[in-house]
């Protein structure tokens, strides 16, 4: 009785977005989730099974690392409850015998710690999702999180592992998590070797999260970390590690995380020759004020503050916002990162600044652009970037505020 | 008498662009100019003294590897005669005595052949130069050509003369040419030292183009060549190397080469804190057909070639063209590059898009839109990336062409 256009009608006009088919798991047994981590109730609740949450944009930039009960969650299955005692990952590579490897046999390792921001492909897919409807969790800018990682570079363990660094060409390194779909399949994805092996990535298997023990939600007691690649390849809870000719021949692999032009639909895109996305564009977002809010303007100024980030090593050079549609604009004054060196840099940068208000002005629009070290910059607008999955989402982040004098 | 308003304004309308103080050089010295070395009459001269020539868009994508003769020509001063018997290079390391290399000394280390595209941080300004107008020598999109570079890596020179690669934070490479200015003063620019120690970048000192010796115009008998750098840092006729611990007090590298933001005028930008450009960014152009030609539809589609180019070792990954102002996007068919891989990609990539035609239709815009491997893309237009040096100038290229059925 209610399946009438109307009611069809109305409804749509509360669709906040339409999931893929990675994003629905089937709940009916209830026995797979009993174990699920508690989280921090401050995270914003995209879906609970599997669970994903954002982080709160204004808590998002307390903290140049993000404290880890915070970090934001992005989960394909149940969260897997792995022993750090017993645990082991093997390693296999092609005319050696397989490996395998303990936490403490892994210690034999040189130990590193790097600073890393993890962001998933779809963080600001809600944007996207507006100008035409994408498949995928309606992420705002919360699915992008910074932390120090400690572990060993997964190139010792390949290179002992008998991996020739001279034979790269067309290989890949399979990783393979713990966590498992509803049909028994593991999740995993895979990286090219080349960049498995880069001195200059540092592609790490790691224990540590801003010197605690990795917490279940973030792999424990065991993930990897690839800097600068979207999130979803530093596989969580990792449990194999194979070098393959072939990638990762899992759905999360061949059937996602791929880039098409905006003419491309879920009819004529084919994924099979579609590019994995194996790094981030640049792309920033305004956390403070938030969309609509009341701001208090001092000195004739309204202070601004977010964070930019770009993948690949890039560093952020610089962040612009505009209050006037692109006419002119202001330059971020403070942009807090770390040190590192540009085509090494994986830390996101935050950033402070502040903008003039005209006598009198009740509203402002703002609009954020970042530039990084390769001298890219985000395009203005999402209509020319759009893409079935919503990925890569990084045009302008645009907010209007009221003003209050 | 003629110095009134109206004759100003008349001749504005025929102002091509600005130069800026780099490309004014004093000509009053005949005896300087004498042994310039004799040019292709192909190339489009923009400046005759100092030689600047940009290589025509249809003979640009002819070649995978642009020809010796046919490689656009970025000179700042006149070319300096050097005999190749008799040059060295002289390498300076704080705390080791200076060392000079012949050509014939420096065959000891590794010979190696990398294919780079050298690209003027200026390439394509003139469109820039159309939305407000910037100072310096108005290029189209002729300022970049592709080569096989040969020669010895950068990092084996400077490690036999005792560089510690494990402190480079801070430091520097100064190269140093053989030009001089009108005051006495060498061209120099320099390189972080990072980045003349990275085993992917590869920088070499480069005494081969396309398998033939350097021509003059290309820095004979020896250049740097920095893969994914605006062509200003592959100093030409090089004669000294200096590791400091300052960035190269030339006038080419402090107050020229960085990046402003669109508000920034020449009395508001302050080049002491700006970073200086040593990567570029995404770009594209359609070579053919040009601007305002008539184009015979075949099959209901036109033919559309370019090239695209990411500096900082990205590859290209896609090319769309647009035929209604980003309504719908045709996806490049054929990408002609290399098989360097994401990261290490330095060549340029040229493509041939097939656009299809309306019935009827008799006029066209097309916009070319190219995609790296960090996924990072072209902004749509100039307006949010305009610079007072009309450097880094990669929006999205469009023409209008007429159709012919």
């Amino acid at each position: 009785m209610h399946k009438t256009p109307e009611v069809y009608a109305l409804l749509e006009s509360y669709r906040v977005g339409n999931l893929h088919d990675d994003d629905v798991v089937d709940h009916s047994d209830e026995e797979m989730w009993v174990r699920e981590p508690l989280r921090d109730r401050r995270l914003v609740v995209k879906t609970a099974r599997p669970f994903n949450a954002e982080i709160p944009p204004k808590l998002q930039i307390q903290h140049l690392d993000t404290p880890n009960e915070l970090f934001y969650v992005r989960q394909h299955m149940p969260v897997p409850e792995l022993d750090p005692a017993t645990h082991r990952v093997k390693v296999s590579v092609g005319g050696h015998d397989p490996r395998t490897f303990s936490l403490q046999q892994l210690d034999q390792f040189p130990r590193v710690t790097l600073r890393a921001a993890l962001m998933c492909a779809g963080n600001r897919r809600s944007e996207m999702n507006k100008v035409k409807p994408v498949k995928g969790l309606d992420w705002a800018g919360g699915a992008i999180s910074n932390a120090t990682w400690t572990g060993v570079r997964l190139r010792d363990v390949l290179l002992q592992c008998g991996v020739d660094p001279t034979d790269t060409k067309g290989k890949h390194v399979i990783l393979q998590g713990a966590d498992i779909d509803a049909t028994g399949v593991n999740f995993s994805t895979s990286i090219p070797l080349a960049t498995a092996l880069s001195e200059e990535r540092t592609v790490l298997l790691v224990t540590h999260m801003n010197g605690a023990p990795l917490p279940p939600d973030h792999g424990a007691p065991l993930r990897a970390v690839v800097p600068g690649a979207p999130a979803v390849r530093s596989v969580k809870w990792l449990e194999s590690i194979t070098v393959s000719e072939l990638e990762s021949p899992s759905h999360w692999h061949q059937k996602d995380y791929r880039a098409f032009n905006p003419s491309k639909t879920w009819e004529t895109a084919d994924f099979s020759t579609a590019p994995p996305v194996y790094s981030l564009p640049v792309t920033s977002a305004i956390c403070d004020p938030g969309e609509g809010e009341q701001v208090k303007v001092k000195n004739g100024h309204v202070e601004v503050k977010g964070y930019a980030y770009s993948g690949g090593g890039a560093k952020i050079m610089r962040v612009d916002i505009s209050a006037d549609r692109g006419a002119t604009w202001v330059e971020a004054q403070h942009l807090i990162s770390d040190d590192a060196p540009p085509n090494t840099h994986y830390g996101w940068t935050l950033w402070t600044a502040r903008v003039p208000v005209g006598k009198g002005q009740s509203e402002m629009e703002l609009w954020a652009k970042a530039t990084d070290s390769n001298f890219n910059t985000q395009p203005e607008k999402f209509d020319d970037i759009w893409n079935i999955r919503g990925i890569l989402s990084n045009a302008y982040h645009k907010i209007k505020i009221k003003l209050q004098h």
